[in-house]
């Protein structure tokens, strides 16, 4: 292993304008057929022919991986889906995805895993383990119920970025009214912030305290720092927790919040906020929404059910194979959220 | 009272380069002469007759105030010197004061306080409650050891501040060698950060948290969170307390101090180092060494004591008559530290 001395700035934090495909402005992204990939007749096929094979070697979900999972053609579209996430804009909406109402959930459910393992390796989303978690109105009071998540609400989510590099959001129902995504580059936040902003950067850089929800497993303090970017190996990565859990800790564990940490918080939520930033889309049934979350930070607008219908969507957080770990401190719970052991009474 | 809205971040941080009297260079003085304010044979004078009357109030020397010591000329020298401390370069050098081995110790003190009441309020140095504090090799393990201060040891203090407005050192005794004093404006330093590392400057606004070295009052935390600079109401203002302290918080408490943090750390000290902005000088028997902790920040060589003579300076706090009180979070225990009860047994 090689220690080198790290003590100039342009080692910790990237001072330089970001270019590429990841830099990206909403007028770049203007037609929803430049980032959406269609699941065709065939692909549909293929799927299904997999699940077959995966039923067959009687495996858990949890345990089928893309080798269990076989893909041919659709392999090869997923190989530039991954493409494109990764290296390319950092979203992909997949259209079409099986999941009609004759089709048994835990199959939808299986292809689904099966689709997303050919993308990468699936963590854990809770204290329970799971690795498929439905994204929808919980009813337990929103967030703030101190122990309720994002994703167990039908609130507004400011901009927020997911633990694991990549996440997946399979649309089963739309609401009747609301949901609405907004997508915005974290390279294109970094860039601005570095023109108007540059004061701040290193608060970005240093990191906030976030509550952990009460998912702490035995002996873990019940918050974590966590760095908003991270400058690695020439390599801009972003973790933008949901701000609510930096409020969470100083109201319940007086992890202090300072006047100008605040107005780093602010101003990078102002800045993801742009017009000129921030591209708008509504996820449909059958789509399955990909962002990177290394370089996307996504919103989503409050949402009403009716009593014909309720939002549901199913997530899954992974990372793609041989991604690079991130230093110390960032991208907390990537590798999944740790779970908790069932005390025994 | 005027409740702004702050959310510019101008109004947090100052972004603009200050110049005037604050923001000097090394260059700026080199004549001791220029800093340096003589006592006079009249002036002592003052001094020894302010005293008798002090001693004729029968009052404690904690309770003593200019009231009770008049100056007359004196008091006019000391205003100016006030106004050099306050609004101009940020120290002087008072020197002559009489220290001779055939007064008392008792009324070198009074004499010392009295004159420093001309200049404003002084606070409590410890838990304790002192007021005066000695300065020298305590002999209790320097740094190393968790409850040692700075002042009770004969290392070298890299560059820092105290924690009142202004601090006061009346040197009693040199040391055989060491011991240099070293001045840097942080008016100076802040003008180079936002200059050349701007993308830190957020972090010294946002805070560090600093071990109390034991000496918190009941119910404390054992550290504390401090903002190195502040800008408020147009005014910058600076402590930069002992880093070491940083480390201790980190080490006794694992509060977690990220590489970035250190990084802005490195980058203070290095620049408070730069030759081109330190002025050196050599405290000597009978000179009061008079900083102004808001724009000055104040390193010192190791001293090395020998069996004739040992170094021993006289330490005050104070605060200015009517200076602005620093918002929240920044130069903690600039009204004194907080005094411990003794416990009863």
């Amino acid at each position: 292993m090689c220690l080198r001395a790290r003590n100039s700035v342009s080692e910790f934090i990237c001072t330089k304008t970001i270019t590429g495909p990841a830099a990206w402005l909403s007028t770049d992204y203007t037609d929803p057929d430049q980032w959406t990939v269609a699941i065709t007749e065939s692909d549909t096929t293929e799927l299904f022919a997999a699940l077959r094979s995966a039923r067959g070697a009687g495996k858990a979900l949890s345990e089928i991986t893309r080798a269990d999972f076989p893909l041919n053609e659709l392999a090869k579209k997923l190989a530039e889906v991954s493409e494109d996430l990764v290296e390319g804009r950092g979203f992909v909406v997949l259209r079409g995805f099986p999941i009609g109402a004759d089709i048994p959930r835990a199959d939808i459910e299986m292809m689904y895993w099966g689709l997303c393992s050919h993308l990468g390796i699936p963590v854990t989303q809770n204290g329970r383990g799971e690795v498929i978690v439905p994204v929808k109105n919980y009813g337990n009071g929103g967030l703030l119920n101190a122990s309720t998540r994002g994703y167990q609400t039908n609130e507004s989510l400011p901009f927020h970025t997911d633990s694991s590099d990549i996440v997946g959001l399979l649309c089963l129902k739309s609401s009747g009214q609301g949901g609405l995504s907004s997508l915005t580059s974290s390279v294109t936040i970094h860039n601005e912030l570095l023109r108007n902003h540059r004061e701040l950067l290193g608060l970005y850089y240093a990191g906030f305290y976030y509550d952990r929800r009460d998912e702490q497993a035995g002996g873990e303090a019940p918050y974590y720092r966590n760095t908003v970017y991270s400058w690695n190996d020439g390599r801009l990565t972003c973790r933008y927790y949901l701000r609510n859990f930096i409020e969470s800790a100083r109201e319940r564990y007086g992890i202090e919040v300072s006047p100008v940490e605040r107005l780093a918080l602010d101003t990078f939520e102002s800045i993801a906020n742009r017009g000129d930033f921030t591209l708008k889309m509504q996820i449909r049934p059958g789509d399955i929404q990909l962002l990177n979350d290394n370089s996307i930070v996504h919103a989503r607008d409050a949402f009403v059910d009716t009593d014909e219908i309720s939002r549901e969507l199913l997530r899954l957080w992974f990372n793609p194979f041989g991604a690079p770990v991130p230093p110390a401190g960032h991208a907390a719970f990537r590798e999944g959220m740790p779970v908790q052991q069932a005390t025994a009474e």
